[in-house]
């Protein structure tokens, strides 16, 4: 998977990971009004909602990003229904060539977390036949629990060639709460990398990465920094750029000195492109993907200023 | 919802919560092969045969216990369909009289959170029609993100009367990897035991105990006596009881003087009592719902020797 991935950043010469986070009020007016006279004011018609302006980003951006992250959270709240067009999401993504990161941050023990693994990454068995359930390429864990919350998930990435980011740092504002808790000099975020680093050790990928990956914010760069040194091997999922006020200079922090070990994560910046001042007069509301492709370009070039 | 809790346990004079995880291989046949033939050997026949196993081992326990916790990984992993048999599980349960608490160890931050938040225990909306999702009366969630990923869930505690049980000390063997880490003579669950104590000052109920409770695992006695000192108003979710290795004895730690203060989780020790070898010979196959009535009845009786 971590080669897969590689390839495809190298590909389109871009370490962009788009957030497919979608919320109703991103939803265009038309698309929600269709679904309603469809479904009603339901979960079924904000599922379908979502489905349909996911495809038209996902149709707009494939040829220009490696990957997309749906994070279930956004459809989980509106049930089964939701569930079932985070599944779609996924496939319609896997279709277009996308390696698909699910944003589930799971995390749980024994026999549980091998529940999580089976569905999302791995097959679950019914009686002789297997299923694929979720069908992410990788996914977001965290780790309170300790290694036998991750032990499961390893196996899968092993015989499914699936991979993991598993949060180290993140980007939110009390991130530091209890990732910041120092022991003996060592926060607990860095002792969190070097135990992530340690679980990849035996699932590199041709490229020298692990399938094993780290969430880093892109909000903390000294501290990114830091973990890159202590995590040469670990690919990085970096959250927080643009919206959550990370920039490009801050995340040079994150990359390795090869260009690679870092993907970055834009949502709101990318898909809510269309509901920005200066685009509303812009972009028809039948051209809201047009606005996020826009906005994707400009990611790009941004990010070449610190890898070019 | 702690008040509510609390007269349930009161009433049954029984401190026990049933985990809800069912697992294929503890479906007897009869109901598996009922929902094969009718499915095909597919998730929507396993969600079938999950939720009718569930309905009747909430039929045969509902007047011995207070509560039931439903493992959300345990469907997830069949999808949508899993999802579903998840959902009309809690409106059972609820139908029945039980107060539901939804173990599903979420952790996100801003949005993410309050999308999950919205979606488990409080209300989401679609352009001014309030639907409610998933309807636990209480979750588990994930505190490694810090305060802002607990903070969504405060409010719709308050605004909906629910409650969070927040992962403190769990009861895996690995779970010492992060949490017991120490800092200036005090561990990571202390901290966090601290935090969780704080966070849930303001959400009393007329019981003195708070609507925030903590997962305290039972296979830890002396960290849960500290926890217990530390968090005087915070009522625990104990898992490990039974198949995890935990006994009565060691639980009497997790109760106040007032014998309240802890509800203890026994999953498989229940709902798979009926694959016991003694069970077998003495229940039918289409009698596991009355091994799962006897098993609650012992649990009962042992622990009343710990609050007796």
């Amino acid at each position: 998977m971590i080669d897969r991935l590689i390839r495809k950043i190298q590909e389109k010469n871009n370490p962009t990971v788009v957030g497919l986070d979608p919320r109703l009020s991103f939803i265009p007016q038309w698309i929600k009004d269709e679904n309603f006279e469809k479904y009603g004011k339901t979960p079924k018609a904000v599922a379908e909602a979502f489905l349909q302006f996911n495809k038209e980003i996902i149709d707009h951006i494939h040829d220009l990003v490696p990957a997309v992250k749906p994070q279930i959270a956004m459809y989980e709240q509106y049930g089964a229904e939701g569930v079932e067009a985070y599944i779609k999401t996924i496939e319609y993504g896997k279709k277009k060539g996308l390696v698909i990161i699910g944003d589930i941050k799971r995390g749980d023990i024994a026999s549980t977390a091998e529940a999580y693994s089976k569905g999302h990454i791995g097959r679950v068995d019914i009686e002789g036949e297997e299923f694929e359930i979720f069908k992410e390429d990788s996914i977001t864990i965290n780790p309170y629990l300790g290694y036998d919350s991750i032990e499961p998930f390893l196996e899968d990435c092993r015989d499914y060639d699936k991979g993991l980011f598993v949060l180290v740092k993140t980007s939110n504002p009390n991130s530091g709460q209890i990732q910041n808790l120092s022991i003996e000099g060592k926060c607990i975020y860095e002792i969190m990398g070097d135990l992530v680093s340690q679980w990849g050790e035996g699932l590199k990928g041709s490229s020298g990465y692990s399938r094993i990956g780290a969430v880093v914010g892109a909000t903390h760069p000294e501290e990114a920094a830091k973990l890159r040194e202590i995590m040469p091997h670990t690919y990085f999922l970096v959250p927080g750029y643009g919206a959550q006020g990370g920039n490009a200079e801050d995340l040079k922090a994150c990359f390795n000195r090869d260009g690679l070990g870092a993907i970055i994560n834009s949502s709101r910046g990318i898909i809510g492109a269309h509901r920005m001042v200066e685009n509303k007069e812009r972009f028809k509301e039948k051209e809201f993907a047009m606005a996020a492709r826009e906005a994707a370009l400009a990611m790009k070039v941004d990010l070449q200023k610190v890898i070019g």
